[in-house]
């Protein structure tokens, strides 16, 4: 059975989240339903990350078998043909080994965190950023990014409900970058714990309007619990951007 | 009577353009009745440039008349809590002479025009920017937007229904910006006729794509008629950025 990868791009605010579940939108139903309008088969579409509801991806990937082979660039159209009136499109196709996994063969996920820091709530970027009214500290979370950058036990910025078995992460990436008008945080780790980027998001952001200081980091990673860490930041900054693989990025290059 | 100016976003999608019509929404319109709304006074807002319907604005400039002072901070704030549910917002309120114009007394006006080029329906960047397929060629369209900057009759990049006076403009800046996707094209001159952005940009993606030389401007700039240049690119790629006066940009800083 061929197996093809997907590179996917979606507006988080329409859909519950990643994963199907009846009777509500989700990216993958709607991503599933469309390759059964123009393959006629179920297929079952795996992830390199299920994103929550209200998430963005510029860059997720996914992986999916059908019987029959078909050139990549036409069953791209075709997709994308069956997706109008959804805020999810498919911006690459390529035949994959059978043995690909979109989520098991992922070695770097990249993720980025988008702020704005205005008075007025956002109109261009409504549901795209998240709003600060007033400057951070910025070299002040940068320093606080830095402890918690590498191997930890990020008990502290993992929801309540989140199933991993293991709180043990290493952080590879944790960059502010400022904006014309706001900041970027850009995260990347092999994998993340339930909401961990939001909460690191949500903890930095107290840190820079002076709740904590930069060193409260290493107060909040030994205490092992949620309610140690500041607040989750909200889904609609958050963008999934790029998954990468033993053999390279999946870019849209 | 205390003058006040004010720097205003918004998302043109929504409204039928800047100016007040009955029975559809307007940007103006929004505006004042959120303004009757706080100072129960009915006002006249007069803008530096009136969009047309879809066009966006990060840095319109309007300015309006009030019968009472009111502190700039606390009058951005009751207008915005009265745009409640619109899409423009005020990022900035400044009391001005009252002699000042936001339309007469501007020295020039910044426009820019954002282009995605790529193969699936933008859905991050949905009514923000225009889709071109494949990538035109800049160095093509750089030479073309050469020959059209200075002093011109531009009245073949104007829509016929212009009532502008005399079509003689001087166009300031015509540059074209590669982006991570797409292209940014920077437009800025004193004053632009109807639809002229547009109709430049149009015209310049024709030459991106091999359908006019870039020495055509001439031809097409002699031809003084419409149907001589390209198509009107459309409205929600165009974004009226930033307006200068003789003390300077009144900026969101």
């Amino acid at each position: 059975m061929p197996r093809y990868a997907l590179l996917l791009e979606y507006d988080g605010t329409h859909y519950s989240g990643w994963q199907r579940q009846p009777d509500v939108p989700s990216v993958q139903g709607a991503v599933e339903r469309a390759i059964f309008g123009c393959t006629q088969e179920e297929v079952s579409l795996t992830c390199a990350g299920r994103t929550d509801a209200g998430v963005h991806a510029c860059g997720q990937v996914a992986h999916l078998d059908l019987s029959r082979t078909w050139q990549a660039e036409r069953l791209l159209l075709a997709i994308n043909a069956h997706l109008r009136g959804q805020w999810v499109r498919v911006l690459k196709v390529r035949e994959v080994s059978p043995t690909f996994s979109a989520r098991f063969d992922a070695i770097l996920r990249h993720y980025r965190y988008r702020i704005a820091v205005r008075r007025a709530t956002p109109i261009l970027e409504h549901q795209r950023v998240w709003q600060l009214y007033h400057w951070p500290d910025i070299a002040a979370m940068r320093e606080a990014a830095s402890h918690l950058l590498g191997y930890h036990d990020f008990s502290s910025f993992r929801d309540t409900q989140c199933q991993a078995r293991s709180p043990l992460r290493t952080l590879d990436r944790l960059d502010i970058i400022e904006t014309e008008d706001g900041l970027d945080i850009e995260v990347s780790a092999l994998s993340f714990l339930h909401h961990q980027v939001r909460i690191i998001v949500g903890t930095l952001a107290d840190v820079g309007k002076g709740r904590y200081e930069p060193e409260a980091m290493h107060r909040i990673l030994s205490a092992k619990r949620r309610c140690a860490a500041g607040p989750t930041a909200p889904a609609y900054g958050l963008y999934f951007m790029r998954v990468e693989y033993p053999e390279g990025a999946f870019g849209i290059a």
